[in-house]
């Protein structure tokens, strides 16, 4: 049975695997990003790494799936990083097919996360789903009758840049009060140091997390002291929380898919944010227009978007079988 | 060439309408609705107007297409109305083929309404759209892909009840704050009452196009004082259309269409609501997440939901045809 390569290219880490042609994961392996090492950097581990995997597949590798963590213009095929030097509308997918003699299909991070619950994970036997990934940012991937909605300009999909607030911080976007400077990891980590900073006395906990430096707190010391009850962080995910469920009814209010799959780093802690969401949304939605839209944790974990790129290269497989 | 008929039953009026096959408008005609009537004197106007409708189609009647103005359950074909007697989970679309021997399918007007515009108006030739009824309340349907989005209750497109204000009013779904209690007609003469009340002085205008009484100011004296300049009317129209700005923003951010058509009687009013709205989407958007989704008003005026009914039947001989 021929296999095809799946690829997943991050900011901090990246990731590699084989799976046969049933869909079947064969192997996994994950290194660091060098972000100083940017585009060079990163095609010359590619070339190493698809080598070793063809030598490991002991059958032929038809096709290669990419899942890339920036802006992807799909329809061009072309990779941009704001945080990695040398990606600048890079053709990823021609330079595959140039240099390793594969076919291959490249796709942002959140459609790629999406992807792969919905073929692999929490999605599977949906119809629709919204894959959401918090982490250090607020990305989405939005697939309806098993086909990723990308709207008129690729720019469908954009959960973290909902305007919920006009009285929030300016976000990357350059808008005001984007979901994302409310909710992702970042802004976690920024409200745990403004009020470790205002309210020391109430804040040791979180302060031990972090070696002691307010400056040091980050998303995973709040997520950590409010699941060992941490009054401040409690209520730092209780505020987090409220933003994060009026986006998800909106989500629903609009598109009432069959699952909501929270990813990424933040939605991983489970229950110590789903259930301060649960009584959110509980309280936001009306009594009277019900839905069945389910919100539940990614099953695939970290693996998500690689799972999406293995699913991406068996498309591409199928679709040449056909 | 055979014929359908198009109905759109509303809460003040009805209407019915005379298509070819080709899709030609032969006739439309409107009646006032008699809201104490209810079901039965519907249904009686019904018999008679489709009898007439059939003598003067000079030949055959293939199909009738229903926009009903309330929920419907499409799957199941049922019409509920929770503002005129004995519509409650009524087969409507049974009714019309036991009785007046058509085969008939009937649709909410927010989703006829998109569909009508889809097909005649405004969002010919695109891919996706949003249809918005600006009226007593707000709805809306969206088509991708030339199809209706349901959603896995049918409750996709429920752009009236996004949470969008933790302040605002308790809505007619018992959540606060959704969009209908700020943008709608009926929250626009509210607004222009409760402002006129606190502050007289500035209300004369509002108050001499309603009668002299407060009590009797409606979106539409608002709607004019504001396209005459009156500073009072057009101060509420900035706060409305601030509110129905962040709503199409998200609808952008998330279903990036090719349209987003605003119908109904508020949205008729044309530049005096378009105008504010489009520089609050200005002010609101980000200089870096660009889209080129288009704001419109619907082409068809009070008639999109008539014509998408006659789509919805000129589909059904289609699908005959075939």
């Amino acid at each position: 049975m021929s296999s095809v390569i799946a690829i997943d290219i991050g900011g901090t880490n990246f990731r590699v695997g084989l799976f046969s042609g049933d869909g079947t994961c064969r192997f996994i392996r994950e290194e660091p990003t060098s972000q100083e090492g940017g585009r060079e950097w990163m095609l010359e581990r590619l070339v190493e790494q698809c080598a070793a995997l063809r030598a490991r597949a002991g059958s032929p590798v038809t096709a290669c799936g990419i899942s890339f963590g920036g802006p992807v213009n799909h329809a061009r095929q072309l990779a941009t990083s704001v945080h990695s030097p040398g990606w600048n509308a890079f053709p990823l997918a021609q330079w595959v097919r140039d240099n390793l003699q594969l076919r291959c299909e490249v796709e942002n991070d959140a459609n790629a996360g999406a992807i792969g619950e919905f073929r692999f994970g929490a999605g599977r036997g949906c119809q629709s789903i919204v894959y959401i990934t918090l982490s250090t940012g607020v990305g989405s991937g939005v697939i309806l009758d098993g086909k990723v909605l990308r709207g008129k300009d690729g720019m469908a999909g954009e959960f973290g840049h909902l305007p919920l607030s006009d009285s929030g911080i300016i976000c990357s976007c350059g808008a005001r009060g984007c979901l994302e400077t409310l909710c992702s990891g970042t802004a976690i980590a920024r409200v745990g140091r403004e009020r470790a900073c205002r309210v020391p006395e109430k804040a040791k906990r979180l302060m031990e997390l972090s070696g002691g430096e307010a400056g040091k707190i980050s998303a995973k010391s709040v997520l950590q002291a409010a699941a060992e009850g941490d009054p401040m962080a409690t209520e730092i995910l209780q505020e987090t929380t409220q933003w994060l469920a009026r986006g998800l009814l909106t989500l629903i209010r609009i598109l009432n898919p069959d699952k909501i799959i929270l990813g990424g780093g933040v939605a991983l802690a489970g229950s110590v944010l789903l259930r301060p969401l649960s009584a959110h949304l509980q309280r936001l939605g009306s009594p009277i227009i019900g839905y069945s839209t389910q919100i539940v944790v990614a099953e695939l974990g970290v693996n998500s978007a690689l799972y999406g790129a293995a699913a991406i290269g068996l498309a591409m497989t199928q679709d040449e079988g056909q």
